[in-house]
């Protein structure tokens, strides 16, 4: 418990949230830079003292608040004065209603796609991040960290460079140039490690272990119930965008599952909170074949996960073994939704089919969820005649080389008329 | 005059536009898909019946509108129903306060950079093909075109994507893959045409000319006053944000020098509807040095543009024979501004330096606007007291080349915390 005494968790304000406490035994701990119960080893969450009264007047303030995920702060472990301070502002990307696209899936209901490409590094990791930060300033940390092997790097990097925090970010030494570039450009330290994304997390869990590392927040490790929280705002807009209305049914990428889990937290708490009015919703997590444990474990009825080593081109979903599968399981079933894997060319399909009717470019996490969604249409297991919104969390020019092999021009041709009417194009 | 009369203009519903102008003799034309005036040849702009009355009333509407471009369709030639049709809902970029730019730049007024990279295929272009396609479809064109060296291409694949239109775009056929798949992943005709980028323009005024081209909606040539106007969302959108105030110095690049010129049109509108109060502006213009014809003539005092072979790695701007290169020079002695340019050399370090110091990776564009704001700066042209904005138009993934000779990881190490110290990264 030193380190709970050290940061002196009294003085720190992170708004509304209360504690930490435990996922399992509901053990709780005062605010500090902790993961797991000392008890059960447990993952911790956020415990937050939730505004209470009208909900009409709590609505009015959220939307007199900036167009970004701080109109939330209410309902996140932040500051009230958190949009005041240095740092990206993500979230207030679109909700779109994707009508050319359910024409093509047969969905006679509402469809929306909840882009969140639109955010400051183009993924929704600058929402998590975010939350990170402040709860980086409030510790009183000085570097911000992380394990990545894609967007989480670019966003840590970004944000730590916009909050004038110093940044040192791990990567596999061998990651793809486009994306070490991406990562480098925030100017902070960006170190590769000789060997795989594993050998990574397991030196960066020695770190923090470690004196070297005090000082240092690890977005995903000691600040991770911070971090997490940030994906309830995907929920949060979703709502909102919708006219303060819970969706039917949604369908969400599966990498940790955290992601799923805190929508599923984001919801009720809506409904505790008289924000939108209580009804039934399924969720349904989406996973790529080559990396589907959670998929794998919800078709055969497990409770538990058997970890699988990733073989996908969604390598931003690629965690073999993933660790909030469990509570991905426990609101899949809970909510009457389900989990489905898609395969790589089923993922480039999807891509393309949302390229193609809404003129949204995703990356292969968001043809993971459409993908998914199609896969469900078609087994009737998503009612085609409710509102639905499936998410997309990523940017299609970070993984160009999923489509890149199967796109390219309709036709070459020599600059004359000629030419052009021989092509049949006109 | 025979489109005039086959597009029937009368009927044609395109908001508060009143007529086609021209720039050079003021003799105007019905809203029509022409492009350049039949008594002198002078460009095309459109002339509004702008709303008049009580500055109050028409805020309070702009600001209960959409986060996007629509919430200024009262100011727009788009019909005032625009935002309920399927299109991709650009705009409602964020005005970044970039106080840790400004102390590096040795600014002590407000700095703030407006990013566009936010934008649905994150570039400003999404701006100008929003309203291109309100013209497309007000004139029944079918097919949406354009010629492209990149940023547009991709615009126009998808804005015509969403709007359920199809699309057909002409490129070199020899642009970089990453270019080609980013463009062809929204599934219109993408065709590359054997020869220069001149010889792709070339073609399509052939096709214009031609029966094969009817009803094909040029986004940059037959509805290209239409097209132009959406630049003025970026100076509404800039006022809004600093509080319905106008800046006091604007660095804007310059390709064709369309968008700095409607940039100016469109703050004198915000002055003559009494949206801002009215005050001096000074607008400064942006070049590569390997694509300076504008810059070059303010320097000289000339009055006329010399067309140069561009050869810079901004290749946004390279526009050798900027079309509205007399109205930029018109406009920056008029307020009092100034056209600079900079190095490629000095465009990839202000890349690094917005990127580390406000966590924004720009396209090179943005690397030139910055790098031009710093040597402004430097040589006392710009006053570091007042409230200055810097466009970024664009997005650094897509031209991740300008940077990643000279961006990489600060360290490989071995995955040991020996290692790590070693490396001095504690």
């Amino acid at each position: 418990m030193s380190l709970l005494t050290e940061h002196r968790s009294g003085t720190v304000d992170l708004g509304p949230a209360a504690a930490l406490s435990c996922r399992e035994c509901g053990q709780r701990y005062p605010l500090s830079p902790i993961f797991a119960c000392s008890e059960c080893f447990g993952p911790l969450e956020i415990a937050y003292d939730l505004p209470a009264g009208d909900p009409e007047a709590l609505r009015s303030r959220i939307e007199s608040g900036p167009n970004s995920i701080w109109r939330y702060a209410p309902l996140l472990p932040v500051p009230a004065d958190v949009a005041g301070k240095p740092n990206l502002n993500p979230g207030g990307t679109p909700l779109v209603r994707a009508d050319r696209l359910a024409a093509e899936l047969g969905v006679t209901g509402e469809l929306h796609v909840k882009d969140d490409s639109g955010n400051p590094t183009h993924s929704f990791k600058d929402r998590v991040v975010a939350c990170a930060v402040e709860a980086a300033r409030a510790f009183g940390f000085t570097t911000l960290s992380c394990s990545s092997t894609g967007n989480l790097a670019g966003a840590v990097g970004a944000a730590a460079a916009r909050a004038g925090l110093r940044s040192c970010v791990f990567i596999p030494h061998d990651l793809e140039h486009a994306k070490v570039t991406a990562a480098a450009v925030y100017g902070g330290e960006l170190v590769g490690i000789e060997g795989s994304y594993d050998d990574v997390n397991r030196f960066c869990s020695e770190l923090i272990g470690d004196p070297a590392g005090e000082g240092w927040g690890f977005v995903n490790v000691n600040l991770r119930p911070y971090y997490a929280e940030g994906s309830k705002t995907l929920a949060y807009e979703i709502c909102e965008q919708l006219g303060w209305r819970l969706p039917d049914q949604l369908v969400v990428p599966i990498a940790s599952g955290s992601q799923l889990t805190k929508i599923d937290k984001a919801l009720r708490e809506l409904i505790t909170l008289g924000l939108v009015e209580d009804k039934p919703y399924k969720i349904f997590g989406a996973q790529a074949e080559g990396c589907s444990p959670v998929s794998q474990a919800f078709k055969n009825g497990h409770d538990v996960i058997r970890p699988v080593r990733p073989a996908t081109i969604a390598k931003s979903l690629a965690i073999g073994n993933p660790a909030d599968g469990p509570y991905v399981l426990d609101i899949a079933r809970r909510t009457g939704g389900a989990v489905e894997d898609v395969t790589d060319e089923q993922i480039v399909d999807a891509i393309k089919l949302l390229a193609r009717t809404e003129g949204i470019f995703a990356e292969t996490a968001g043809g993971v969820t459409v993908g998914v969604t199609r896969k469900l249409l078609a087994d009737g297991v998503l009612d085609p005649s409710l509102t639905t919104v499936v998410l997309n969390t990523g940017e299609g020019l970070k993984t160009l080389d999923a489509v890149s092999p199967t796109t390219g021009p309709t036709a070459v041709i020599r600059p004359d008329l000629a030419a052009f009417l021989d092509a049949g194009l006109a």
